[in-house]
């Protein structure tokens, strides 16, 4: 409603359905007046409804998987066949761990699905800003973010190998960052988003105690959905162009909190009661 | 040019002249809508010209030593009173070291001046926030930044007490940001700036071969005071409510930075004639 | 048992009872075959009981408030002249907050109870290391201790300005670290050790709730201070010489983790009864 | 020469020649007490002298590659036959770059070399741990060592695919260090050491300058391989058991550096004769 993006060209990967972080920042971007491109793997695409958010937002799915250099080459070139010209800022929300669907524990990973966790959630960020420089599709000084978590800095139980991926794509983003800045005054950054009740997330065990636990930790509470796309848009818009190799934690303080007085509060009620998991499932 | 701060009261400390980050952020902060107040020093108002960059933002300034709080309480009383209404947003960009004027080592600190350093440049933040939070001065989701360097991670030889300066006033930010936070639902966060050519800055010894090093370390180069400003704009606005107790480096890729080859390629220049310093200056 | 410490001098400061971090460091430090001075203020020598770690350790207790640079110089010259020699390594384990003591919350502080806890609790290192390097009362690859915590990096409620001295005592290891490394070989380090039931942490109200938590969130659970004291000697021992300027977490892993399971167990019996905290006391 | 080690049982990857951090680690761990077993892959044994280093240390070399993960579990078992009984410690030294060695620029990757950069550089890391927990090989109180470099934190120009694969090492160190820990309170740990002149060190085109600089940044200067395996010794040792999850610097203090004075000098000597990159080569 600020028209931030007025002007500006947008590639949007990962959007499934209306809980998606993609589709608001679809949405968001949409109306801060750029124009955008949706992009998902057919299978998402039959699975959720992005058609209808393409709908809303005037605009066409292009299907492709990430994994794959030469459908992310076609994905470009169609993107910027449709805008005719070249793309301002780049959304990459992928994330997926067929250890963690399959119940296998960080313990006794299955390295072909491991393979699979760092193709899908790291390397196919690394592939797509590589096949991008290839064929010059950004602008300079455009911007390109890609989701995180802290779980790329600190442990959780049950986050599994996607721990790893996280930590992984925060590092491509320094090393790639480095080189599309100095070549082509091109940004990257990626966002630490607190835990967010999406169809992805949501496929966590566990993750509703998680989720109280990071609410009460944070003084403002879990960052939602809406606001990540509001913070999503003014990294994407040209007052943020200094900021770049970046990891930047929106999550309402989690990330620089040790505990605070409402966690603590919950957890004391335990203290007479002490219990133990009953495996290390 | 956006709006983004339209209906948005903000009160912005340290600007002494044009080349002043703090002046910067004034200026667009009322571009995009926001009405503002301007404080300094009495001092600091005789020395520069802020008077001039009140006229152009249509405003006033309201002299106070921000290491006194009866004064600060006074300006923020004074403030509301002028917007008729609570503040939305402030900048802390407040900084000196006598021990740096006088020439004294880090080695051979005075330990009164350690104290004014520390008063100046950390403590009067929490004076702020503290008199701001007793007298309700700010409105829920307001934005509190305090501009920081680099120096409060890593060591920069001559940037002496200033370092220690920068790492509590960092640490205020999220001491305060948890209590503002869950109290008030008001966010508190540093940004970590490119060395700037300011007036202040300027008067680091040899801030000319740093300033270049950092230049060609950074991929997109120096950020410069203008986008400063910019980025400020966007951590006042709503669009970024759930990041709080964060420091951001705004700094053109710098912080993440082990070694660029543009930097290196200077460097290496010296590599067949070693210097070693004259004396540990 | 190893003798990694033969032919050492140490001095530590900051024993009060056989609780004390500095005592078990004391006690490691003699059996690893090292000479150490005691030190602490006139007040905690009456109010503890020193000299019989002086006794056990063969050695003298030399008073000193450690805030009085003429008292410190006093110490050092007094400690080379016991031990006919220069230092080889020191502990610093000091902290104390007037504001912790007096009930005063972090929104309500009494600034002149902050200069205290700053001066006590960081500025305190800083003359200790300005001081002995004056008067050259360390050997080359000497090794300097203060002790720090967690809070310097993330926040806890009710540790109030602790955590922003803290910060600042890491920062002056690393800034003095610089300095006195490039002179003089020596090193300086922070230990950030788990919350440790010590007659100073068990005077933090609630401890006992925090300490059950990092116990089940450390997957080797908190850290003793036996074990701090067996860590320490390591960092005084010649086998860490190119250690400087860092903050080693010796924590049992609590440091790097975001959420365990037995911690999460805990927490999870209080979801279906969610109780707040009664006030922000 | 402490008999830190005496009674334990150690295993170490990565010895190629003389010159290797591998090669330094066995040799001080023997001089220490402990009982070692070497390995490395078949290819590495014939180019280097490994087995020179067998003799001196009275052991044996066991073939492995690193990467299959039934190869490793027959070293582990081979291993723990010729101790009679389980492991007391492992040094994981091991790392190559397929893209560097053919000369493929980051921004120009091959994926299969990726693949085997981070199967070779990282995730032979998790085969080693996960292995190791299946057939319990190793002792309660056991200590894992990887060693890492600071490209995982900062970027350096040329350090390529290899940031990324030592970002990702540093992950699993946390991952696996909090399941490891809790269940046989194995500690897990990486250090991040100083640019060594080891074989595959000197591989690296212009490490020359990127040394001279790392040398006259950090206050202590670079560590060498005789100091990391001094280090090493300390966190095999039973005086660092509660140090887990942890990557910690052994860098003379580089990590820690933004600017120093000696760095400064040799740089500003370019001022006057700025000159720029032939090439992103």
């Amino acid at each position: 409603m600020y028209n931030l993006l007025r002007g500006k060209k947008g590639l949007i990967f990962g959007a499934l359905n209306e809980k998606s972080l993609a589709w608001k920042v679809a949405e968001r971007a949409y109306e801060e007046g750029a124009e955008i491109v949706l992009t998902n793997t057919p299978v998402a695409i039959r699975f959720g409804n992005i058609n209808e958010l393409a709908q809303k937002c005037n605009t066409v799915v292009i299907p492709a998987d990430a994994t794959n250099v030469s459908e992310i080459e076609n994905l470009l070139n169609e993107t910027m066949k449709h805008f005719d010209g070249k793309i301002d800022f780049i959304l990459h929300s992928i994330a997926m761990s067929m250890n963690v669907r399959k119940g296998r524990k960080y313990d006794n990973l299955n390295y072909n699905y491991l393979n699979k966790t760092l193709d899908i959630s790291a390397i196919s960020f690394h592939k797509l800003l590589q096949s991008a420089k290839k064929i010059d599709a950004i602008n300079e000084w455009g911007s390109v973010v890609a989701l995180s978590y802290v779980a790329a800095q600190k442990t959780l139980y049950r986050y599994n190998d996607m721990a790893d991926a996280k930590a992984m794509l925060e590092s491509i983003a320094r090393s790639f960052g480095y080189i599309y800045g100095r070549e082509k005054k091109i940004r990257i950054n990626t966002i630490s988003q607190s835990p967010t009740p999406t169809t992805a997330g949501s496929g966590v065990k566990g993750i509703g105690g998680l989720m109280d636990f990071t609410e009460r930790m944070s003084p403002l509470g879990n960052a939602t959905a809406d606001e990540f796309a509001d913070f999503c848009v003014t990294i994407f818009s040209d007052l943020t162009r200094k900021i770049t190799m970046q990891n930047i934690f929106h999550d309402g303080g989690f990330s620089n909190m040790g505990m605070s007085l409402r966690a603590m509060t919950m957890y004391n009620q335990s203290l007479d009661n002490p219990i133990e998991p009953k495996s290390w499932e």
